[in-house]
């Protein structure tokens, strides 16, 4: 088979962290923006995080969940009290200490000293304590409970290292908060915002996941229980894509939520919290991405279709034109993954080839590409993303009759889907070893150089000073436990840190 | 007939700024943050800038223009550019001086003077800098023409006098920011934004306004011309609910936003923004409210029906909820306004009648209210919130047969959008006089009690100093123009402010 000429010029095995940048370059995702830690996020990359947002949306509010807004600014006073609890407390979050600019007499501009706040604000790295003092006004009866709120929102945390969608200092999320009246209930919710999570990933972004309660090292500050998914990356790193945390009372008893009972008795309610952010575009480029750019699940592809006519600026563009509408006109009433066909016909200037790379490059599903002869013979040329080289190592076209096209075009989109998903599936399956020693599962990690994906081992779930050396031990061959996961396989035999019987399954990697 | 006992404490006649504050509380809309000048929106007010922002999106999506995201944060050096020529520049800004929190050693808190940023940034009083900018980046050729992009995200601006939903230091809006190749392409988008506005306020959300030109004076610094939409608010004033700007070259030239057309020079663009906000959430309040609450336009209501049962906690409400329950389905399936039927079944627990008082005051546009003896009989109680009092001063209850509400269900529901306009229409019709002298204009106006509405008088558009005076004149009176309808009469007489003959026709007015 003659060499492919792949689309970008780093290959994924090459240099990973670089292939990254790249797709995010060529596929026109993000660039940087000039202020450090923030980037911009362009119409492809805004697109399909508009269709993450809208899909997670739906899947919020049918759990009854009611959106909220709540401000940028937090004063610095909520934050001392939370760093009375925090030895050696030191946040880098971004801090507002005046209103007003002014000129500084030679031409520049300063901060005014005269609009000084009083108290400075803070730049919200998280709504969590001020959704907690709005629980506390709002929530005074049993009748009341359970209060479910979530926010789409913009958050900062200064980062001194950072990479686009995974850690920005500014980066978009969703942040759902719910109080209850009891453990069961607000547990009960805990587990389905994070079933929410899990199917998400593997429905609307084909990216499988594993579902499962973080160590109590991992554990978000104050919660009783922390569950994440989990997805592989294409280099076997780890990333966290989403959590849940069941507070239990203690949140509840920090910002005075409570409930008279049915009996009339003041209690304190328990509560939750779980997110995603655009860290889950990241996931996907990192997933689904490939040596040509990235691949895009339809569910969530701005365009699913994209229409390419080979204009030539002359008399027959007008024919062919008409041609290409009429087909987009057949697939835009056609319904795949249950919305209608998204599909874009490109009538940009510009040579056909160039914006076919393009459009590669950016992962969109299905490439149609028309000339004045497929015009003329009613045939269309199919490109499928997922398969875009023949064996010829060329551009991977099929020949259709239109109508034919039409017939199949909702078969080929949720094909992809599956496909997709398929793929990934096989690759996070065949990259889960299993260790039966803590030697075994430092052999797995020896090679400095190439990730062997995520090591399952049984342990004995040790707490305190012994958990610390586990955690050390983990660090100093760069690893992490990932997560127990929910669904695992019972135990059989002992733990591999502690030699203990063991009592549940992990899984031990590396991590974003 | 008897007296009315409305749900609210104030009425618009008596206190319209009070009546506005208390419809905004009572119909849990929003609430002050603890923040000054940034309110908490909550589910009902937020539910509405929801539907409000998906309807805009649909249409700014179906005009070609894409969504972006562009950083919180920009750099100070920014503004500088822009306060060379803004002579005693002064802005009321957010201003980020620090990114880090370190312990005062006393138990407090304080902005980390080991982590002072170099450069301070601004939060956002727009993203016009950065977006110019990044357009600059992504225009070279003639074919990257016309660049159109939006963003939907939150905006500061230091108020020293806010007022929900009108005027906040933190607000949520859309900036539309488009580049075109030549003038009359430019001027085509900037009505096409101005005539979106002006569709979606009237028919989403049942608000009729004016379109047209804003006056020099009034124009966006460095536009050459700016539109707006205006609408009429009760109390007679005029809200600006949406502007659109045409830039000419000099935003391009400060942004240095070139293109290389088809014969290879290089070409300055033309410019435009377009903007609407959740200021539009205060004109919906103050158009469609009543002294019974908020009344929401059926396309941008949250819920469009609430079903109510009288739960009476015994055997029996069993049997109720699943007759409601059974109702509501046989309504979500059917389509008005082009969507799906929004409906709510109310199952929390709680007074059936405080529940309904609860949605009155939100404004719901249909109420169900079901007892045990309606689900035995086959039949429902229907409220409409426009029509909410009979002639006994009592809630206007409609008894009907299960199934001929159902068959009559969206029919009610578009009456309610089509009502809400028509009455609001009329409203505007009868409070828009016209006056052929100054004095005239001014005797319109002379009880400063009591707003008549607009003014619509005949002028010369003087420039220059003889506006500037005129808008002095204005001033006294506290008056302003608020705009040159599209859609006017030809005139026919002399300037009523300078004596000249008259070029066209404006609108005076109070205004927010």
């Amino acid at each position: 088979m003659p060499a492919i000429r792949h689309a970008l010029s780093t290959k994924r095995e090459d240099d990973f962290a670089q292939w990254y940048q790249e797709v995010i370059s060529e596929a026109e995702m993000a660039e940087e923006s000039g202020v450090r830690g923030c980037m911009v996020i362009k119409p492809w990359g805004y697109g399909i995080w508009e269709r993450i947002q809208r899909l997670m949306d739906d899947r919020i509010k049918a759990a009854g969940v009611t959106n909220c807004y709540f401000p940028l600014f937090i004063p610095l006073s909520y934050f001392a009290k939370e760093a009375e609890h925090v030895e050696g407390f030191a946040k880098e979050m971004a801090v507002v200490t005046h209103h007003r600019l002014v000129g500084d007499g030679k031409g520049g501009l300063v901060p005014d000293p005269e609009a000084k706040l009083e108290e400075p604000l803070i730049v919200r790295p998280t709504s969590e304590t001020v959704i907690g003092a709005a629980m506390a006004r709002w929530v005074q009866s049993w009748r009341d409970l359970p209060l479910m709120v979530n926010q789409w929102a913009n958050v900062v945390r200064w980062e001194m290292r950072t990479r686009m969608f995974l850690r920005t200092s500014e980066f978009l999320w969703q942040e759902g908060h719910t109080a209850h009246a009891d453990r069961a209930d607000a547990m009960t919710e805990t587990l389905r915002a994070l079933e929410m999570y899990r199917d998400f990933a593997e429905t609307e972004l084909a990216m499988p996941v594993i579902a499962g309660e973080k160590p109590e090292n991992e554990r978000f500050p104050g919660a009783v229980a922390t569950y994440s998914i989990e997805a592989m990356m294409q280099d076997g790193k780890a990333l966290q894509a989403g959590t849940s945390h069941y507070l239990g009372t203690g949140f509840a008893e920090a910002a005075g939520i409570q409930y008279q009972d049915k009996e009339g008795t003041q209690q304190y309610a328990h509560t939750t919290s779980w997110g995603t952010s655009t860290r889950m575009v990241g996931g996907v480029i990192m997933t689904h991405g490939d040596d040509d750019g990235l691949r895009v699940p339809p569910m969530i592809a701005p365009h699913q279709i994209v229409i390419l006519p080979m204009l030539r600026e002359n008399d027959e563009d007008e024919a062919l034109l008409a041609y290409c509408e009429e087909l987009r006109k057949a697939l835009v009433t056609q319904f795949a993954l249950n919305e209608p066909l998204r599909v874009l016909l490109d009538k940009r200037p510009g040579k056909a080839t160039q914006k076919r790379w393009a459009w590669v490059k950016k992962g969109v599903p299905l490439i149609l590409e028309i000339g004045g002869r497929d015009a003329a013979g009613g045939q269309v040329s199919m490109l499928r993303r997922d398969k875009l080289w023949n064996e010829a190592a060329k551009a991977n076209f099929v020949a259709l009759a239109k109508e034919d096209f039409v017939a199949r075009a909702v078969t080929e989109i949720e094909d992809i889907q599956t496909s997709l998903f398929a793929e990934a599936k096989g690759k996070l399956e065949a990259n889960i070893s299993r260790a039966g020693s803590f030697d075994e599962l430092a052999a797995a990690f020896a090679d400095d150089k190439r990730y062997p994906g995520w090591v399952e081992v049984e342990w004995s779930r040790p707490t305190g000073a012994a958990l610390e050396a586990v955690v050390q031990k983990l660090k100093a061959l760069k690893l992490t436990i990932r997560n127990t996961p929910l669904t695992a396989q019972p135990v059989s035999g002992n733990c591999v840190f502690t030699g203990d019987a063991a009592v549940e399954r992990i899984y031990v990697a590396r991590s974003y």
